[in-house]
C-alpha cells in the first residue's frame, strides 16, 4: 500500500513511474512539524528495537541508526566516518520493527535524514526546499515493502553479460601502449580480463567525446584490437564542457543555449578537469538529447560502455570563488609575514571547491521551468546518465551498453548503474562496500561496486587479496586506483597465483551471478540481500551486516580485517561451505545452523550454500566471449528433490523477457539416488 | 638475552638504563645491508604465522605485518589508515613464530618499519641517520621477550591513584564559571569526576606557565575551591615558548641561550598557538632544568597534574616557510583568476605545517654536542616530559604528580605517561585505542589513554557510551573533545542516568585496576595484555586483537561496533561472565573455553573472570577521594583454594615498594566451604 503526499509544487524527478493518486488520509506513522521558518520536518519516534535501512550510496552501516546523513550529492574521497553527503542521494528509508514503513522523499535538493543523531531514539527528515513528495509504503516486512518500492520506481538498468567480466581501471593509462601492456600482463599471468578503463587523459584536453591523436593515432583501430583480445574499452565522460572556441560541443552547447546560466543569462563557468567549463543543462530534453548523441561519436568507434563522471556536479572553483579570494587576498599584507593570514588565505582557497554558493548561483531550463540548481542538485548526474541511456537506445536499440554514473539519485537506476565513487585503500572501506551493497539494492541500484583495493592511497597485496575476495560476487567487478597511489594491478602485488586463482572463481560464478542479477532486475527483487529479509523471524539474523545473501542459492560472509585468519559467521540455517581456493580447487564441510568460526586463508573464498539450494558453475575462462555456459556442475545441498532457475540469455540483446531465457536445474531422484538434471551438460554433480 | 650493536655515533637518547657491552658477536636474525648510498637497512624474511607486536602508538594492529610505519613524532589529528607516523615514534618490536626475537632501534631520527607492506614477507627497519644502536633480544616467547625490553629500560612512571578517577576535558573550558558548570553537572548528576583539563585558553596569550587573570582571577583560590570539590585541575603546557619583550620565559630563554638556534646562531622561530615562538632545547640539560622549574609557578598555585603538549614539536610554520610562500605568491598573477594557481597556493599554504626542512634547520646543544633537529626529533617531547617529571623530583619529592604526553620516545615513559593525542569521534578509532593499548605497554607506557569519545568530530550518544565502557579499564580515563565539535560531557548526550552507571562501574573497579597498573609498574610487567601473552599455545587465541587481558583476573571484549548488541568473544578458557549495567547491578554466567556470542546493550560493560582468579569492587564513589577501601566485595570464580595479592597504598607517596602495600585476599575452605579472607572486610562474596 503506496500513499503519496505533495508539498509546494514539486518538480517532476522521475524518480517514480507509477502514477499514484494524492492520499487524502492524513499521513501515518509520521509527525509533520512546520518549523518557525516555515520549513517542514518529519520526525519519528524510534523504538529501541527498530532497524532503519535504505539511503543506498551512504555512510556506516546497513543498520543507518545512530548517525546524520545528508542526502547531496557530493564529490568526497576522504570518505571518513564522519561524512554526511557521498555521491549518490538516495531518500529511501525502511523503519523495521513493531511496524513496517518505507518512507520516499522525492526532492532534488538536499534532503537531511537525523537517525538518532541529534536525539538518540528521534528520527527527522529534513527537506532543504519546500518543494517534494513523500511517498508512505506500508508492507508486510522491511523486504515486501523493498519489492513494493522497487515496483514504483521501474525496472533497474541492465547491463551486458560481459559487464560481469573483470575490469580493470587507473586514472590513468595514458596511451595504447600502456593499455596493451595491461591486457598482456592479464593474459601472460592468465588473469581473466573483460574491459580496460579510460581516464580523463585519453581524451585531447579533456574535451568530451574526444580522444587525443597522440595518445590514441588511431582509436576504432584500436578499439578492435582490444575487441580480439576479448577486452572492452570504457571511456569516461565528464560533465563539465571545456569552454574553448571551436570545439564542437562548446559552440553547439553556445547556439543552442543549452548550458546552465546565471541569473544575467550568461553561461555558468566553473573549473574542473579541462579548465574553465560550462554544465549541459542535462534537466532540459532538448540538451539531453544533444548530449546524448554525442556518445556515438565513441560508439561509432566501437566503444560499447562508458563512465560518467564528476556529474555532482564536481567544481574546483569558479570565477566569482576565485574573485572573492582574489579580493579578499588584496587585503593581506603578506609582508608582514602573518601565519594566521596565512591559514586564512588556504582554508579560503580549500574552500572554493563545491561551494554552496555557487550551487545556488545557476539556473536549469526545466523545459520551460526555470529552477536554480541546488533545488535539484541532486536530478543533474541522474540526468547526465539518462541523457546517454535515452541515446543508446537510437544509437543501439537491440544492444545493451555498459553505463554507471558517479552521481545519482532514484529514478537514474533505470539508465545505468554507479560505482560507489572515490573511496581509499583502507580496510574499513571494504566493509563500507560490503555494507553498501545490499542498501544500494534496495534503492533500485543493481549494477554496482566500489573501486576495488581502493581509489585513493596505496593498497597492500593482502588487502587487495581480500576485496577481490568479496568483489567476485559485486556485479560491478572493478580494481580502480587514483593518479599518484601504488600500482594495483593484479600483477603490481607480488605472486600472481593467488589473485588468478582468485578470479577464476569469479569467472565460474558469473552464469550464477548473472542469472540471479537478472532475475533481480526483471523482477524487482535485490541481488544482495541482508540476512533478515531472509530470514525475517531470526533475532540474531536481524543485527548481522557483514554477511550477505547473494541470490537464492548462497550466502557470503567476507573477511574485511588485516591479519585475520578467518572471521565468525552466524548461519541462520544449515549450510555448506564451499572454500574455494580457485575455481576447481575446493573444500566443504557441512555446518550446523549457528556460530562458527570460518578460517579463511588470504587466497581462500568461503561462501555458503543454502539448504535445499544448488550452485551451477561452469569453467572459469580469460574473459566472457570465452566463457562456454553449455557444461555446468552442480553442486549441491539437498536430500530431497529442488530446482533452480537459472536465466541465460546471449548477455547483449533485449530480450530479457523470453521464457527461453530460463534454464532449468533439478536434483531428483533416479534410479534410487539423487542426480542433476538439465537441458545444459551436467559434468560433475558434488551432492551434500 | 640481550645484545647490543652501535652504528655510527649515535646520541645518548636515554632510552635505555642498563650498561649492557656492545656485542662481539655477528648479528643474528636480521640481514645488515648497506644500500648504495651508505646508509644502512635491515631484513628479515616473516613466515606466513609469524606475528609482529609493538611499535606502541602506531597505527592499524596489534599486529603489525601489512603495513609501513615511519616512527616520526607528528602532529597528525587525522588518523586514518594510511597513515604512518603519529604522535609517539616506538621503536620496538617483537617477531613471534617460529622464533621470538625482540628488536629495539634507538635512534632519535625517523625510523621506518616496513612490516611486509612493499613485499608481503619482508620485515624491512631503515633507520634515516647513520647514528643508532640496535638491540637484539632473544626469549622463550614475545610475552618474555617483553619482560626482559621492559627492563632494559626500566621502570615505567608511576601515576598518583587519584589519576585513575574519571577525567573531563575540552578544548577549551574558558573560565572559572564554566569549569565550576562542568563539575556542578557532574555531580548534580552523580556523575563521578576527579579532574577538569584547562586546554591552552586558560594562559595569558597562550604563555607558558601564565594564568589569564581575566578568565581565573584568582587562580590559586580557585585550585583550591575545586580541590574541595575533589577534583584536580590539569594545566596544559606547550612547547613554544611565546616571543614577547618581558615575558619571563622568553627573556631568560634567550638570555640564557636555552632556545634551539639555527645555523646563523639566532634562536629558531616557528609559529605556534601564540604566534611566534622559540623553541627551548629540552636535550640540554640545563635548559631542562630551567624550563622545568617553572612548573613551580602552577605547583604553587596547587597544581597536581600537567599534560605537555604540541612538543612532536608540532609547527604551523616557520618565516622561512612564509617568506618562500609569499615570493612564490609574488609570481601568481592572480588577476588572470587561473584557478590551477590557486590550487598551487592552497597547497603552498598547507605545506607549510610541519615541513621536514624546517625540521632540518635548527640545531639542538646536548650539552655541548650539537645537533641537528631532525636527527633526535623523536627525543624532543620526551625531553620536555623529563624536564618537568625531574623538576618535580625536587618541587614535590614525596608525591607523585599527574605528568603526561602528547609526543613520546622510548624513555620518556620513565617521566610520564600518554594520551594518544588528536583522534576523531570515529568507531574505528575507539577499536584503534583498544589494539594500541598492549602495543604501548610493550614499549612501558602503562599509564595511557585515548581522548574517549574522540577528539575531532562530533561524538555521538552510543559512540561515547561504548567508548567508556572500554575506557573504565584504562589507566587514563579522560574524556576530551575539540573546538567547534559536539559537547560530549556525559550530561550533553542525553539521559544521563547510563553514563552514570558506567562510571560508578570504573570507580568500584578502581582498587582493582590500580593493583594490577602498579604491579605492572613494579614489576617491568604489562597492564593490557594480548590474549597470546597468557595463553601462547592457543592458536586460535594467538591472532585476537580485540580482547584484553587486564590485570591477572580479567578479560575484557568491548563492543565497538555502530548498533552492535553485542558481541563475538572467544574465551580461552572457562571464564566467568560478569555484565555490569553499574557498579551495584550486575548478571553472572559460566560460560566454557570457546566461542560464545555475548549480548551487550548500550548501557552494559561485559567482563570476564578467569577460572581461579577473583575480582575485588569497592563502593562506587563520586571521587577517589572519597573511596572507601576498607569494605569489598568478591567476585569469584572457583572451587578451589585461591588467593589475590592487590597492591594498595596512599596513592600519592612513592614508598611503593613497601610490603605493607600488598593486600592479601584469599578463597578458602571454612568449615567445609569456601569462603572470602582478607585484612580487608568483605561484605560480600559472589562465588561461581
Amino acid at each position: 500500500m503506496i500513499k503519496k503526499y505533495m508539498y509546494g509544487s514539486p518538480v517532476n524527478t522521475g524518480a517514480v513511474i507509477e502514477n499514484i493518486e494524492l492520499s487524502e488520509d492524513p499521513m501515518q506513522y509520521l509527525n509533520e512539524i512546520i518549523d518557525k521558518d516555515g520549513n517542514y520536518l518529519f520526525t519519528y519516534l524510534m523504538n529501541d528495537d527498530d532497524i532503519v535501512y535504505g539511503l543506498g550510496e551512504a555512510n556506516r552501516g546497513l543498520n543507518k541508526r545512530g548517525y546524520i546523513y545528508e542526502n547531496n550529492c557530493t564529490d568526497v574521497p576522504d570518505q571518513t566516518e564522519d561524512k554526511r553527503s557521498f555521491y549518490g542521494a538516495h531518500n529511501f528509508i525502511v523503519l523495521s520493527g513493531m511496524i513496517s514503513v518505507g518512507i520516499f522523499v522525492d526532492c532534488g535538493a538536499k534532503v537531511t535524514f537525523d537517525i538518532g543523531y541529534t536525539a538518540y531514539n528521534m528520527l527527522k527528515i529534513i527537506p532543504s526546499s519546500p518543494d517534494f513528495t513523500v511517498y508512505i509504503i506500508e508492507g508486510r516486512s522491511a523486504y515486501d515493502i523493498v519489492k513494493q518500492f522497487r515496483g514504483l520506481i521501474g525496472r533497474s538498468y541492465i547491463a551486458p553479460r560481459w559487464a560481469f567480466g573483470y575490469q580493470q581501471s587507473r586514472w590513468s593509462y595514458e596511451n595504447e601502449d600502456e593499455v596493451r601492456q595491461v591486457v598482456k600482463n592479464h593474459r601472460e599471468n592468465n588473469i581473466p580480463l573483460d574491459a580496460v578503463y579510460l581516464d580523463i587523459d585519453y581524451m585531447e584536453g579533456y574535451k568530451d567525446f574526444t580522444v587525443s591523436e597522440e595518445r590514441f593515432p588511431d582509436f576504432p583501430q584500436f578499439v578492435q584490437e582490444m575487441r580480439d583480445e576479448g577486452i572492452r574499452l570504457i571511456p569516461i565522460i565528464d560533465a563539465g564542457v571545456k569552454i574553448e572556441n571551436g570545439y564542437e560541443l562548446y559552440e553547439e552547447g553556445r547556439q543552442y543555449q543549452f548550458f546552465c546560466k546565471k541569473t544575467d543569462g550568461t553561461d555558468f563557468v566553473a573549473s574542473v578537469w579541462p579548465g574553465r567549463t560550462h554544465f549541459p543543462d542535462f534537466l532540459n530534453s532538448n540538451a539531453r538529447m544533444w548530449f546524448g548523441s554525442k556518445y556515438k561519436k565513441l560508439t561509432d568507434a566501437g566503444i560499447e560502455g562508458f563512465w560518467n563522471d564528476m556529474n555532482e556536479p564536481a567544481m574546483f572553483n569558479t570565477p566569482e570563488g576565485i574573485n572573492e579570494a582574489v579580493e579578499t587576498q588584496k587585503s593581506f599584507d603578506f609582508s608582514t609575514n602573518d601565519s594566521g593570514k596565512f591559514f586564512e588565505l588556504g582554508g579560503m582557497v580549500t574552500g572554493l571547491a563545491n561551494r554552496e554558493k555557487d550551487y545556488q548561483s545557476f539556473f536549469h531550463n526545466m523545459d520551460g521551468k526555470i529552477v536554480r540548481h541546488d533545488q535539484v542538485h541532486n536530478l543533474y548526474g541522474y540526468n547526465m546518465t539518462r541523457a546517454a541511456s535515452e541515446a543508446f537506445d537510437h544509437i543501439s536499440p537491440d544492444k545493451r551498453m555498459l553505463l554507471f554514473s558517479r552521481a545519482s539519485y532514484i529514478g537514474m537506476h533505470r539508465y545505468g548503474g554507479i560505482w560507489t565513487g572515490d573511496n581509499q585503500s583502507w580496510w574499513s572501506h571494504l566493509l563500507l562496500n560490503i555494507k553498501m551493497m545490499p542498501s544500494l539494492n534496495m534503492c533500485g541500484f543493481l549494477y554496482s561496486g566500489a573501486d576495488l583495493g581502493g581509489f585513493g592511497c596505496n593498497c597492500t597485496r593482502d588487502l587487495l587479496l581480500r576485496w577481490l575476495a568479496f568483489g567476485i560476487f559485486t556485479p560491478l567487478m572493478r580494481n580502480h586506483s587514483a593518479k599518484g597511489t601504488r600500482r594495483q594491478e593484479c600483477y603490481n602485488l607480488g605472486e600472481t597465483e593467488e589473485f588468478k586463482n582468485i578470479l577464476s572463481i569469479r569467472y565460474s560464478l558469473i552464469p550464477y551471478l548473472y542469472s540471479e542479477y537478472m532475475k533481480a532486475c526483471l523482477n524487482d527483487d535485490m541481488f544482495f540481500k541482508p540476512l533478515s529479509f531472509e530470514y525475517p523471524a531470526d533475532d540474531f539474523a536481524r543485527n548481522i551486516e557483514d554477511q550477505l545473501m547473494v541470490g537464492e542459492s548462497i550466502m557470503i560472509a567476507p573477511v574485511y580485517e588485516q591479519n585475520a585468519r578467518g572471521r565468525y559467521v552466524y548461519l541462520p540455517e544449515d549450510m555448506l561451505l564451499v572454500i574455494f581456493k580457485s575455481s576447481s580447487q575446493r573444500r566443504f564441510q557441512q555446518l550446523k545452523k549457528g556460530l562458527h568460526y570460518i578460517p579463511a586463508a588470504l587466497d581462500e573464498v568461503p561462501l555458503f550454500i543454502r539448504k535445499n539450494k544448488m550452485l551451477p558453475l561452469c569453467r572459469t575462462s580469460e574473459c566472457t566471449d570465452k566463457m562456454d555456459t553449455s557444461m555446468f556442475e552442480i553442486i549441491a545441498y539437498t536430500s530431497e528433490n529442488i530446482e533452480f532457475e537459472m536465466y541465460e540469455d546471449d548477455g547483449v540483446s533485449k530480450n530479457y523477457d523470453d521464457p527461453k531465457n530460463m534454464v532449468h536445474f533439478a536434483i531428483r531422484e533416479l534410479d534410487g539416488q539423487l542426480g542433476a538434471v538439465s537441458d545444459k551438460t551436467i559434468v560433475k554433480l558434488s551432492l551434500f
